[in-house]
């Protein structure tokens, strides 16, 4: 078995040689040669050009020994293909909210090839430079998260706007969402259809509703993305601060569920099952710790992981900046001494 | 039964003629009447100046009819005492961030009639004030949430200072948590002494590590804390982000337990058991819908906290400051009328 195999066969629960591992954020702003390109472009520019796109989500394929890579962009970049202005300022800030029934009126669902190029551009053309050394990940925000952004306006801490929306407009909220959730197939399967091989729905947001309300809110429009997809390319579910929603995570369906870490990995498989496989879940925070930590946790979530049909590596969410790269290389080879079969 | 007598039942699991309500925040900027004091008036003169912050806590008594006053103050006053220097701007930033062993050397355990008198001037000025209408509640920030601030210096997402601290240099992190501890508890018991007639410990960022960590990096210090108290006013212990960590938190004592929202009440309570009440737990945000909303969502749970020992209706965080002051009204309203035994 190849590296090559490793990280498909985990999402669907076949036998791997070692636990695969990829890290979230996995090129981003802990490596200088990431920085080095910064300095030159803006985020935006990096999302938007594919060259400089595929440079950044090569560099750390070889660098750390990672078994999968992730196209660099945004969760943001769909909505652009929806008619929103967005910077980013460091986090997303929108040119205008969405807060009314008029606002909702004005948005299109994207048409990917159209509106976004670059992206598939971009998923085209790490395909090609990555001659297959390791499968390519594809991505977008759930409904929710995306929806989240678009009436805030930018990060929040309450999400006032938002829920206000959902309990005393619950009618423009669905309007809002159904659209959303029409980019989201689309844009996922147009980067399958590029030569995306996996396909990751980030729910940033998802944790933040009661069970209840995640049931009434989030999980109907998830669902109806996941089962709105390409079913040959495996889907990874990840909501953060899934820990008490497990659930009602795993009706919306997928094959692999992200596992944040909050929740120990051994409970999450119990309450999972073996109809998905998992992705998770060491605290991004660990890394900064020293490598004889990063390598017992790691090898601690690993040995839990076995009990799952099939577990990928990964932090319970993305890697920080201020993480020093020895400790991102020493955690990937830690994975895949202790994954070992 | 008088409406001074409901809070301190439900706490100690005895009858009830309704289901107690307060407010996290139920003195704060939702309310004109706060708003006309801060017009006057800094946040740390309200905290610093016993008659404003008696009138301030005495303001939403009768307005809203909540069965329990709260002392107006803020988590960290307990470390001005430890020497610190805080601003807030809103949130709290520290003029020297905790980070060295050095820097734990030069602090000291507080001496609260010393140091903070205008708390425990404070809390007999409101006592006297209070007629007995309702009892009040002193508080504290946990250790764990106290060190946060402390090493961080301000509010953060990931908390990297203070976890690169536990990871790094745990001889340092304990040596803190040591001082902190010691603190909060002779902050709490003086507060006690005044005559706080039950004590609430607030864990605001307890659930930000995995289970794990919480056990052996949170737990001892509020178990610690917990047994430290004067043992005849009851104790409600209340950890953000709970919903995962029931099984530690009630190792760690006391009588109440908060939860937040983002658990099931019901399934909260089954975890908890019989040896400890339960409060709370509202999304905060539900108070930005229609006032049908409210009461039903507040009938909803006042229902589910009949299965627990005793049960305080709460909010699952504070209270927003653009929620409209008729809600809150009539979600005191709504909890004391589906609550009627």
């Amino acid at each position: 078995m190849s590296r090559s195999d490793r990280f498909l066969n985990a999402c669907r629960g076949e036998p791997v040689d070692t636990t695969p591992v990829w890290i979230m954020r996995q090129a981003g702003r802990y490596l200088p040669e990431y920085r080095a390109v910064r300095a030159r472009h803006s985020f935006l520019d990096v999302c938007h050009q594919p060259e400089l796109a595929c440079e950044v989500t090569l560099q750390p394929i070889d660098r750390l020994g990672v078994d999968a890579a992730i196209l660099f962009s945004d969760i943001m970049i769909p909505l652009e293909g929806m008619g929103c202005r967005i910077a980013f300022d460091p986090g997303p800030v929108f040119a205008e909210p969405v807060r009314t029934a008029a606002d909702v009126d004005r948005l299109r669902p994207a048409e990917p090839e159209a509106d976004v190029p670059f992206v598939l551009d971009a998923v085209r053309l790490i395909r090609r430079e990555l001659g297959g050394r390791v499968p390519l990940i594809g991505f977008s925000g759930a409904p929710f998260t995306l929806a989240a952004y678009m009436v805030e306006g930018k990060g929040s801490r309450s999400f006032e706007n938002l829920k206000r929306m959902m309990y005393a407009a619950p009618d423009v909220y669905r309007a809002l969402m159904d659209k959303v959730t029409e980019t989201v197939i689309r844009y996922l399967n147009a980067q399958a259809a590029a030569g995306a091989q996996v396909l990751q729905v980030f729910d940033t947001w998802g944790g933040i509703l009661s069970p209840a309300d995640y049931a009434a809110y989030v999980l109907p429009y998830s669902r109806r993305v996941i089962a709105g997809l390409d079913r040959s390319v495996p889907v990874i579910h990840f909501v953060k601060g899934c820990g008490l929603l497990l659930d009602l995570v795993r009706q919306a369906g997928g094959d692999v569920l992200g596992i944040d870490w909050h929740i120990d990995l051994a409970d999450a498989i119990r309450q999972v099952g073996g109809a998905f496989s998992v992705q998770g879940n060491l605290d991004p925070t660990v890394l900064l710790g020293p490598e004889s930590l990063v390598r017992e946790r790691a090898a601690e979530i690993v040995a839990k992981g076995r009990a799952a049909r099939g577990h990928v590596f990964n932090l319970g969410h993305g890697i920080l900046p201020m993480v020093p790269p020895e400790n991102a290389e020493a955690l990937v080879d830690a994975v895949h001494e202790a994954g070992r079969r």
